[in-house]
């Protein structure tokens, strides 16, 4: 972990945090308890409430990212874009079980969160700080799992004025959106109506 | 509700269904109770299970589809394509208890779904009937309903061989992602990796 942060990291007010996810984008739990840390993919998040801003991910049980997350009761979301689609393909197939040094050997470079112990991924276009809302029925039966927003950052070249910009920005900063077997989309044009 | 179904629709094998909404599109929901349906549209949907597969969708308690999803303990997820942008934004701005005629008055149509009595919405490149997974606590607290899928349905031109094929089919039938005031992003390019 590096104690820099990002060019650009800006603060997304917390009232429209959720827009960092409405559109569906793949995103990276990273976690981190009693001095480990982890980092997975998970396309599986969704907004859940609009203020106070909460969210859910599914996290199975078998990951460490899980043990991380019921430990500590934290975690965060961060939104790869584009240049990180190998990273995200990567921690998304290696377990931190089978190969503990996965974050090194993928090039993840995290750094310090400003509300919780989860460190933040670099090279994300956004990032939302979560408090784990207690549900063990729905953590044990099916594995999902609410997150209150704690804090909500995003980079100021691709999301401003409460939203994403992606047309006016680097195409390599667009948000990743999986299918399976290695396949991405990337974020598209666009579109206003009415 | 008209008896036809669309051209070039197909069965979606139960274990690909999560891939129809993998990669974040917007949704329809449709929902029908004692002779009356409706469609409104949620941002807020993810893949919850793969097999049998599940999902999960946020219902606000002001809706009519609230009041048919509780009451009939069925509703559909309807994917609509950039064709039909401009009635998605207004099935989620109107509502039916304020407009009764809103389909009719948006040029929604809709056909019978197999499984389940609510009708799906013609125009949508994929479809998820769905059985509500009853979860009181969830759905009085968060607004959050779990589905079990129990038949999936796509567009063959651009869903087939069990993944979206975007790239070799006409733009208008890309997927939507909102973000916010009328302002969608839709889908781009596949990128493949590894």
């Amino acid at each position: 972990m590096t104690t820099a942060t990002p060019t650009h990291f800006t603060a997304v007010p917390l009232d429209k945090a959720y827009r960092l996810l409405n559109h569906g984008p793949t995103v990276l739990v990273s976690s981190a308890h009693m001095g480990v840390s982890n980092v997975m993919a998970a396309a599986w998040s969704m907004p859940l409430d609009f203020d106070p801003p909460k969210l859910t991910v599914v996290i199975d049980k078998s990951t460490l990212t899980r043990e991380l997350v019921e430990g500590s009761g934290q975690f965060a979301l961060n939104i790869p874009s584009r240049a990180l689609a190998a990273q995200t393909l990567a921690v998304g197939t290696d377990s931190a079980r089978v190969v503990p040094d996965k974050l090194k050997k993928h090039g993840i470079t995290t750094f310090a969160a400003r509300q919780i112990v989860a460190p933040l991924v670099l090279g994300c276009v956004g990032w939302l700080e979560c408090r784990v809302v207690p549900e063990p029925h729905n953590q044990q039966t099916y594995d999902l799992f609410i997150g209150e927003v704690a804090a909500a950052w995003a980079d100021a070249r691709v999301f401003h004025e409460g939203r994403w910009q992606f047309d006016q920005a680097p195409d390599d900063l667009r948000t990743l959106h999986y299918v399976a077997g290695g396949q991405f989309y990337v974020i598209g044009e666009s579109l206003l109506v009415g």
